[in-house]
């Protein structure tokens, strides 16, 4: 079965359409240069963009992000197919009375997620994003969505190695396999999420070892706001968490491995995976974005493939960001939001999907035909 | 024929459902306090919004303006049905140069919004939005969209006012009518976008009239970025506009039918009228936001009913909601768009459309049966 697109409309000098096929006899139109030709597929990106129907750059960011997402691809396709990704996971961390919620609570909203009644859920299916859970990890018997359970929760790593190599190698396999079948799928956008009590506590304490940022401008209230008690256990616990592992960590990995998460770790092989497969993906908040950052400092092609959607409230969220190269300027949404579960992203993405298809389906520059007279900003007012 | 919508989840105690019956036979429903019941419908909100699993406040900006919402609708209806309506119209004052392109570009881009190739309608296509656009007064023969031609453009406002007290009349009288026939169809959510060549130069003349602040801080570049010529001149030909009519304007109405557009007073019409059909609406950049203040000046409980989208570049725009007591950083989307049409308004629909729906199917935080095992904050690091 193949499923023909409609005509391209834009579709530059020298191009041709290729099929491109995917699992399950589906097949999807792509645009590539036709073999022997010279074309620059970012010129031709941007003539796309430049020929609409609209003042040059009066989409400001969105033609920024729009002009990521086709440059990613690496040829122009017609639609974005989004999937949406949540890691759940437990932090052994949550002992040291960081957080003011029971770790139970992770397993209990990851299944909420599933059953459609979380208010990621209720995003995705108002907005027609696929999305799907996967437990790397939550403190309970049972799984939450698809069952890649490394352990029942990371160890506390005030006490120890939050993992062994062997759990991180299992978490991140995990991240890896969901964007590959996701892109064997025909998804050609990503976006992640995560589920995880105490999880901005470890990404806290990822970003602390990783840069030397002090855990007074990393670590923020997180689902506790206003709790000052909390707030400065959890610095204290970021500050000697690190402290104890820090002859341990050399490499981006040991310090996933000594202070990280499973949900972080997933998440930032995913996106190593992103830039592999050569598929752009979604950044949400706090917790995504450090795995960004240690997804761009292990390979540091993944930056050509991230689109940031959401500012959090976590203090540590921009320094994350500009850790991987994206100024806190360059987020387009600010709603001071902070529950995670990638609510941020699927926003994003839903405006990604309407800036491809409206860069297919509006009229061009060239449709225009102006009598041109405009009138001289010279003469004396 | 009655669309029976499935069970409110979260309907508060003492309340019951009702039809509100519509056009064409559909019947949808409201929930509303029983007959006899001494019930507060703010807190009733409250409740509702702070019942849902999910730490409270999480959703920042985004839980503001969902409680707006509902508090405007003043009874709990289920799901957002939004209709966004678009004002085209062409303005006098284009003739003194102060924008790079011609006016026709008026009617043809108000047609290819029409036609589906606009930026707007693909925005409304991919999210579901109906949407129409409304000639109010493009300079062509023929209309764009609904014809509620006033005349072929405004008066150039630096030779004489834009436009005749029976013209005002006539615009004001078509924003009204399409929020009244926009209600009777059953849809609840407004937003509003413009299209005008030279629309910034009579929003930054109107919002000088009614506020004194200096056309420096208030005239942008529009369509033409970076146009420093175009910018001097815009600046002098509002500084003079506004100069030339200011014994005439002594109230609102005066500066918009002086200096103002047929776009903006029935934009502003609009809006009055959504206040008093207790309906919410959202402005999208600076020409809708001159429009608001206008309308929260002219009426102030129209406050009550605005959701701001997108703060543009234009430099006017914070003032504009300002003086109609919305902070900047209330606004939730940053994307340094300046098209207008109503896109960065359609975008912030389509996320209330998901909050709406996600507070009618979250898990409630009743729902949770914890152990409450809470680590103590307080034991030694």
């Amino acid at each position: 079965m193949a499923v023909i697109c409609p005509r391209v409309r834009a579709m530059p000098e020298g191009w041709e359409i290729k099929e491109k096929p995917s699992l399950f006899g589906w097949v999807f139109l792509r645009a590539i240069p036709k073999r022997g030709m010279d074309m620059d597929y970012e010129q031709a990106v941007d003539q796309l963009i430049n020929g609409a129907a609209k003042p040059p750059g009066s989409l400001g960011l969105l033609e920024k992000y729009l002009r990521k997402v086709l440059l990613a691809w690496g040829g122009l396709e017609r639609e974005v197919r989004p999937h949406h990704l949540i890691f759940a996971a437990d932090n052994g961390v949550v002992t040291e009375g960081v957080v003011n919620y029971p770790a139970e609570i992770t397993y209990l909203q990851a299944q909420n997620m599933v059953d459609g009644r979380a208010t990621i859920s209720c995003f995705c299916s108002g907005s027609g994003i696929p999305y799907t859970v996967v437990d790397v990890g939550t403190k309970h018997q049972e799984a939450a969505g698809i069952n890649r359970k490394v352990a029942l929760g990371t160890k506390n790593f005030m006490q120890q190695e939050a993992m062994s190599p062997g759990e991180f190698r299992q978490a991140w396999e995990t991240g890896r396999e969901m964007v590959r079948s996701s892109v064997e799928q025909g998804y050609n956008l990503l976006s992640f999420g995560e589920m995880g009590i105490g999880n901005t506590t470890t990404s806290a304490a990822v970003l602390h070892a990783l840069s030397g940022i002090l855990p007074e401008f990393v670590v923020g209230y997180g689902a506790s706001p206003g709790n000052e008690e909390t707030l400065k256990r959890k610095r204290l616990v970021v500050a000697k968490g690190v402290e104890r592992h820090r002859e341990t960590m050399k490499t981006v990995e040991d310090i996933l491995r000594c202070v990280g998460g499973f949900d972080i770790v997933a998440i930032c092989a995913a996106m190593v995976e992103c830039a592999r497969v050569k598929t752009p993906f979604v950044i949400d908040g706090f917790i995504t974005a450090v795995a960004y950052v240690c997804a761009a400092r292990m390979q540091r092609e993944t930056e050509k493939f991230a689109i940031p959607s959401h500012l959090s409230k976590e203090p540590g969220m921009a320094y994350a960001l500009l850790l991987g190269n994206i100024r806190a300027e360059d987020v387009p949404i600010r709603a001071d939001m902070a529950l995670g579960e990638g609510t941020g992203a699927v926003l994003m993405v839903s405006i990604l999907k309407n800036m491809v298809y409206a860069i297919f389906h509006t009229a061009r520059l060239d449709d225009f035909e102006l009598s041109a007279a405009v009138p001289p900003a010279t003469a004396a007012v």
